[in-house]
């Protein structure tokens, strides 16, 4: 600490990402990442971009991502005024904290959840109330009836991996028409449903996705929010007094060719989709609890081991997974759904860790 | 507006960047880009990114960007420690105004300077006190000789291009020794001193730099600060609470690869410098005043001729130059250097426009 920091550096709690092994092969199941790559469309774009006209990366992007905004726009059904993009979803979503959440009363998210957002409403000074999940790690929204500076739900949820209905969200909508309810879509593409089907019918909704996990583009940092062309503009004034150029060149040309393979985009999630229930049935032979996951992570415990020890063990096997030491999850571990192969090889390790009941 | 917007976002001010032309084939001297594309071995990096391994782009990118500390800690003669990157310098500059320049007394910078600086401000509630520029529009460091929260001098200044010594910016520093100085040096490899070679005698200080310009990578966002750890520890503490991952992949391998080629640096820079002086000279011959620059960029106006009106002249042939609707500096142009030819383009398409005196 120094004296010429900000008072509220002082009060931060910065996010610790999952950990980037620094093995060689490394069977990477910690940070949720798709096991499959980017559409051959996404590197033929970059190729193109690269190759065409070698001098473009002296030119600044397009400040306003129109192309992408069109992109993502027809892709969704909406229009391009209700389409807001950032560098990652983290980026759009630290712009809801500061543009959206902002208000007298405080937020309210689920005490179990991406573990980011308390951390981004201490650097915006945003007033938080958790909401306990049941004892099931379901959400109760009935429980966020009462006065509120804004909503924050993660569906499916992270890192339990638990999805809501668009019932129950329509639910949670009509009994909050007065502050921001967002939803944040991060895994929405591995089996719940999306709420970009009701903005039209609720001002106050804001969904936000990310190419990162179901169009494989993590290490190009592209996600997006949808929502009324009045909450757009918030974030449209949050980003023009932040950064004019948040999205390279690169990753717009990259994320619009991801958008534009559905074919591809189908293909891989539902291999993850149908990965996670076998890699599910296989804990559950092993004797974990497995929460019932919509997303491309599962969220287990086994009765009879110590999580953080199972993760350890797994470690020095090559093999990440995230364990969190935080209250009511310390016994989970959640594990990104990789490839057939991979999980075998978690599967295969866990045999010789834990005690199978005969 | 809307009743859902947090209430900062009302008294925002955004920043307008320079206009993307939507012509074919425009002169484009308004955005202070590089004429020359970045070095070879950046387009070679990135293939290489994208052909050596087809997968990468779905892993998440390094978030401590380690191989990019080290290569702006090896080419400045810094420790990594002493390094922040972030995407684009008007990221890294974001990030200093929350996390560095909020106290109690208001901050201080120039009254003409880069625009970008009250808009920051705005948005994260920086009380701030501007500083006349001289009649010259040079800089007076004892002028800054008062209590404050902070001080942000670009060096050399935008738009004036004018620069300051480095026994001026140590002048400076001794007489602050108690808040934070930052150096925006954006311009400076085209003909200032770096305050770089100050940063170990004095704890204040932090320099910031980008690649877009003088690293011909505008269109990859990257930008980087140098200064004491304790610095470099708040910014590195908002940055992790605000955005894990903002510099992609992509924008990490080109940015490696460009700090590597010092060859090409010298030789693009210096060729900027000789179009600087060459325009510089046909502009005075044509009866322009210019400012005195040591940018990529020249600052002029025309004794008899309305800069708006040539700004849309020249717009109208398809030339693009920069022209600001702000107090002290509405009769001026702000042009950035091109190639030869396009330079020889806008000199004889004012030499059609403006009077010569005979």
């Amino acid at each position: 600490m120094s004296r010429f920091w900000s008072d509220i550096v002082h009060r931060l709690s910065p996010y610790t990402p999952g950990e980037q092994p620094a093995v060689a092969h490394p069977v990477k199941l910690n940070t949720n990442e798709n096991p499959y790559g980017p559409s051959p469309r996404v590197l033929a774009a970059l190729s193109a971009e690269l190759g065409g006209q070698a001098d473009t990366l002296r030119r600044y992007p397009d400040p306003t991502s129109r192309a992408l905004h069109e992109a993502i726009a027809q892709r969704m059904g909406v229009h391009t005024e209700q389409v807001f993009v950032g560098n990652g979803s983290d980026e759009v979503l630290a712009h809801i904290f500061q543009g959206l959440l902002r208000h007298a009363e405080p937020i309210l998210f689920p005490d179990v959840t991406y573990s980011f957002y308390p951390t981004y409403a201490r650097l915006f000074e945003v007033q938080f109330t958790t909401i306990a999940l049941e004892s099931d790690f379901s959400i109760d929204v009935d429980a966020y009836r009462r006065p509120n500076g804004g909503i924050l739900i993660a569906n499916p949820n992270a890192p339990t991996g638990r999805a809501l209905t668009l019932a129950q969200i329509e639910r949670l909508l009509v009994a909050n028409p007065d502050s921001v309810v967002v939803i944040d879509e991060a895994y929405v593409d591995f089996g719940a449903e999306s709420a970009i089907a009701l903005i039209d019918r609720f001002p106050q909704l804001l969904v936000v996705q990310t190419l990162s996990k179901s169009r494989s583009l993590a290490g190009l940092r592209v996600g997006f929010a949808i929502g009324h062309r009045d909450l757009i503009e918030a974030l449209t004034r949050v980003k023009d007094s932040f950064n004019s150029y948040p999205i390279d060149r690169l990753a717009q040309v990259g994320a619009v060719a991801a958008l534009d393979d559905v074919e591809w985009f189908d293909k891989t999630r539902h291999a993850v989709i149908a990965t996670r229930e076998t890699l599910t049935a296989d804990l559950q032979a092993l004797g974990f609890e497995v929460l019932p996951s919509a997303a491309n992570f599962v969220f287990a415990r086994h009765p009879d081991e110590d999580a953080a020890a199972l993760a350890q063990a797994l470690r020095e096997r090559e093999i990440f997974v995230r364990h969190f030491r935080l209250p009511r999850i310390e016994q989970f571990l959640r594990i990104s759904v990789g490839t057939d192969a991979e999980c075998k090889a978690l599967i295969d390790a866990l045999k010789t860790l834990v005690k199978v009941a005969s």
